[in-house]
């Protein structure tokens, strides 16, 4: 199983600029050893269980809780039966058919 | 604390039609005891913990996983330190500004 | 063509509390004409065409734009062939399966 | 002005395998001009008004339609007052604070 999930958790109540925050939650997934990208608008994750990517999402909110009193998250998931591998291959497979493009 | 989170889960290999598998998660939501309701793009929920919100939507998904070998999941959470309550309270409030709107 | 839009706009330089702002789009909807349905996480609309459901996306956004620096959109839509009515329509044919459930 | 969209749109009426379908996006996009970033889940624009970036969603949508009966997109946007130049900026103000980041 791959499960390949996106997310962006920032708060609202702090105004306009929550770099700060965010870099927490990217510097907790930088030490966690969960495979993930940095992407403009959020970062994206592959693991090996639906659970598990819950999971990493519920940990970067116990780390922003503290610091906010209201926290919006989006996040999109693709569940798919296959090996994992797919953080590159998506990008990859689009890449074979259209050529090259930007990451 | 309240957690609103609102979801939207289906498979993408069974092609145009997905009201038989959206049925199932929402028979499992009427049965759980979870406060939830319908919309016509997803399924909103309230409940006390980050926790328990994204636990309903792992258990959403091991409804679903069984029928389908690629599942897409959308999800959005606006969680806020204070009382329970918030899945009317939000309308209500808009409501009280500009008078009566349909829900 | 139908087309179902789910969104939710809100300022994220403004704190917290954003019903001010949240109900301005929620009476530009109301005396629009658009048909749309309120929900505790966002607005959905249903159109005949994309182009008209992101023009009520663009419209709210300048409603909201005069009173902040920073804007925050989260848009789901589910555009099918076929006629329009869809909005009661899906959460119907979840009923006829599994019977009652709450809106 | 600096709008950054990002979103997914797909076929839900094609089975589990897309990418040929988002490959006909990519080109797009790859042969617009557009300033973009493919992602693992989606692809990141950047324009100077959100009609601009709503017009790029529009264009991708039409450029799939004929292909399919069904095709679903989530998008999400971060608009601010300000210069353009986001698209890298915000992942290099977090690795300011933290440190290389995986993009």
């Amino acid at each position: 199983m791959s499960v390949l999930l996106n997310f962006a958790m920032f708060p609202t109540d702090k105004g306009g600029s929550v770099s700060k925050y965010v870099s927490k939650v990217i510097g907790f997934l930088n030490n966690s050893g969960v495979n993930y990208r940095l992407n403009p608008m959020g970062t994206s994750i592959e693991t090996e269980t639906m659970e598990e990517a819950l999971k990493v999402v519920n940990d970067a909110y116990n780390i922003l809780e503290p610091y906010a009193d209201r926290i919006y998250t989006t996040i999109n998931i693709d569940a798919r039966k296959g090996p994992l591998g797919r953080m590159d291959a998506k990008i990859d497979s689009v890449e074979s058919k259209i050529g090259k493009v930007i990451r």
